[in-house]
């Protein structure tokens, strides 16, 4: 089984045999008991952060490894701290794609982890199915975590996203959500799509230049928009996305000045929007490109927010597949 | 709030409304009674490193942040065991200024931290005010410690400069001392200059090559020497600097061998000074420049002992920082 | 004492004056009761990895430093594992050879970190002798395990190979067993040699290109082949060796097809051995030079046995060595 030939194919490698959850791979495809379980779990993880002592032992003896095929410090620290606030203890591996071989090399560098007694991988890799890959070789025996594949998927990222909404713009079922930006390349957006719609919103909005968010897109059963303030319209929710500047190179984008003329959030266009919608970010944010500085540090931004529930959210992860683990434990 | 316009200004941000200590960015404006009481405190940390086991729960559930976008193993390394040794997790972050975006991001980057509920910043940079810039941004909500910033300041090392005098020679208020080297481009000079005036010491004296030394610098309160016999005539502690070579490009120095020939500290050189005069010497050691083979290794070299110094200091300042923030915990 | 200048001369650094098992730097020069601890302090760690919570206290308050001047993610993370799971603090340092400078600076790295008080050392380095010149500088102070030095040896590698053999393959004192591959560099087949001569092994060969397996090896007490098919007959154990492709460059090797082509191990080749030989490689594989995937994958590969042992192998020469440091803390 190699990366190179991988494909999604049918199945759920996320659900075992009885219909448990063993790994986070993607929001498509999550049933609706189990988001909410994650969202509630989080909401109880909230709390232990405002604490003097921001410890439980719940994974203590547990040892949780971040293997990263991509840079990502923001990322990869959330997890650590997640982790290490669960008590396990954190092993960081950073590999550079550049020096390691692909396909077959991604399952060995697994298994001897695994040989290791290793209880759970986070995984970031550039190739979309790499973590599902995984999945599919480990089964039972540890729990795979997403975290970010290519422009395929980055559950925790939706889940922290629908999380804060949930929090702070009230029931999902209720509203209107609009995803701007470059959502073709996006994998958060991708997520996003799939989170919200299981959580049963009404309107998912996507807006962006016809190079970007492409027609096709409305197959996901969103409504696509090219103009923002036709977009925005009487939206309750607004998702930026980072824009890549590498997608400049791929004459897909004119320049990043006409990208923030036509789309970027400014305090004027957020008023095209419902007062007072949402604006979420799911960083790094290219200040003046996708998002203006005044919305970024102003009221209706929730991107801080969003930083404090992913630590919540990967800690629920965590601890309810690490819990299912056990279970499984106990049985064999 | 951005590094590009930072300025120091007026205030003192390392004291709180209460004029207790909340952050340790530089040792000038540091009162007596809290240096004292650093010093006092690492004096009890240093047994601990003698025991078996070598921990205390004080940070026991804190997490402190190394964000060093400078590299450094050694300090990050001292901070790291410091940290661990009072219990706490830490989270090591190297950010490489190159990738980095300035000013703003700076401020983002911690923000970001900051959502994660971190309770503490160790931050090495190039620039100096960095730590200064968090500080005043994170006002009482996280403590932050300068482990040096440009060629401003490095207090931690002063203090453990301090502490190594004040522990081998004898009070402080006694002694003479010198400071030998590129003192016009060291934060670690400037640093202990304020941290010897403010502890009483009677004559310090900094001695090096006109360009590296100016007379402007006697405006500090020192006294400058631009020859080394008579600057070291009657001194008790000698305070080496690290030569940094790149400063040979400023056109600054004329060659390592001809700083040598003037400014190196040789056993013949010792004996201009007090018998049994201290030497010290913030490492890594540039051997055969700023100092001989034969001195480092000597009997009046009190090097490594000062590195032990370090590991207590850091916790100490790490101790009375997340103490105080603690107290303010019980009064939010 | 530098690390140009160093010669390993007589004596044994790995015993103190007692005669106690001190450092573990080579598997030559050890002795027979000492490899036999190991080995069966290992088995008891084993069962420890089975565990939901995989930690044991032994190592509390001790701080092992792992001070890698040559990159191995796998190595590194296995001896972090170990230490982690023994519950102590970890340091990791990695220092690119290039950026150091030699020798000196090599003792003076050590000395600082032994100022913080560590207490143990894993050291990887690409010159020989680094491990035993800390070693014999250290003295009883802290431990150092040597993981990797140049050519020399890579005792750790040679336990946990000795330690799967006895498990798997039953008496090493009945035992035939075969190095396949460019024993002339390496130093996992020098330190495998001393291993298994020490347990009584009654044949041990060694089988590859005569560029690579030179006549003058047999003064190890090997029989050299240098055809596949005659060095593997009647073999019960058979240790591949990851071929080095730099080694190309120096006009040893041929070419990686052609050392495919005559000494790499496919599965018909396998039955010129004992039928169910083990198959034993220190990863990570070429696949398809010195090992067939076939075979790498196959019932009779134990290389994932080999790293679960490891962790134990590693586990077990740290418990015994801090063990004896703490005896001599006692005395002291």
């Amino acid at each position: 089984m190699s990366l190179s030939t991988f494909r999604f194919g049918d199945g759920n490698p996320q659900y075992d045999a009885q219909g448990r959850l063993r790994h986070l791979l993607n929001t498509e495809g999550l049933r609706e008991p189990e988001m909410l379980q994650i969202l509630d779990t989080a909401e109880s993880f909230l709390s232990i952060a405002q604490r003097s002592v921001k410890k439980t032992p719940t994974l203590r003896g547990k040892t949780i490894v971040n293997l990263f095929f991509e840079n990502s410090t923001r990322t990869r620290s959330t997890f650590e701290l997640a982790a290490k606030r669960l008590s396990a203890d954190v092993l960081n591996i950073a590999v550079s794609t550049s020096s390691a071989s692909k396909g077959e090399s991604l399952i060995d560098t697994v298994d001897n982890l695994m040989a290791m007694q290793v209880d759970g991988f986070v995984i970031r890799h550039p190739e979309a199915g790499a973590a599902h890959l995984i999945a599919r070789h480990l089964g039972d025996s540890a729990l795979v975590i997403n975290a970010g594949d290519g422009q395929h998927a980055h559950p925790t990222q939706a889940l922290l996203d629908v999380f804060t909404i949930r929090r702070l713009a009230g029931p999902i079922e209720d509203r209107v959500v609009a995803i701007v930006g470059d959502v073709l390349h996006s994998r958060v957006a991708r997520s996003q799509i799939h989170a919200l719609s299981i959580l049963g919103c009404p309107e998912i909005r996507v807006i962006g230049p016809q190079t970007l968010v492409p027609k096709e897109l409305s197959a996901l059963g969103v409504h696509v928009y090219h103009d923002l303030q036709a977009g925005l319209r009487g939206v309750d929710v607004i998702c930026a996305l980072r824009l890549q500047k590498e997608r400049m190179e791929s004459h897909r984008l004119p320049s990043l000045d006409e990208f923030h003329r036509r789309f970027g959030l400014t305090p004027e266009r957020l008023q095209w929007a419902q007062p007072d919608a949402l604006v979420l970010h799911p960083g790094p944010m290219n200040r003046g490109v996708e998002i203006a500085s005044e919305v970024a540090d102003g009221h209706q931004a929730v991107i801080l927010q969003q930083v404090a529930h992913g630590l919540a959210v990967r800690m629920a992860v965590l601890t309810l597949l690490a819990g299912a683990a056990g279970g499984g434990e106990n049985h064999a």
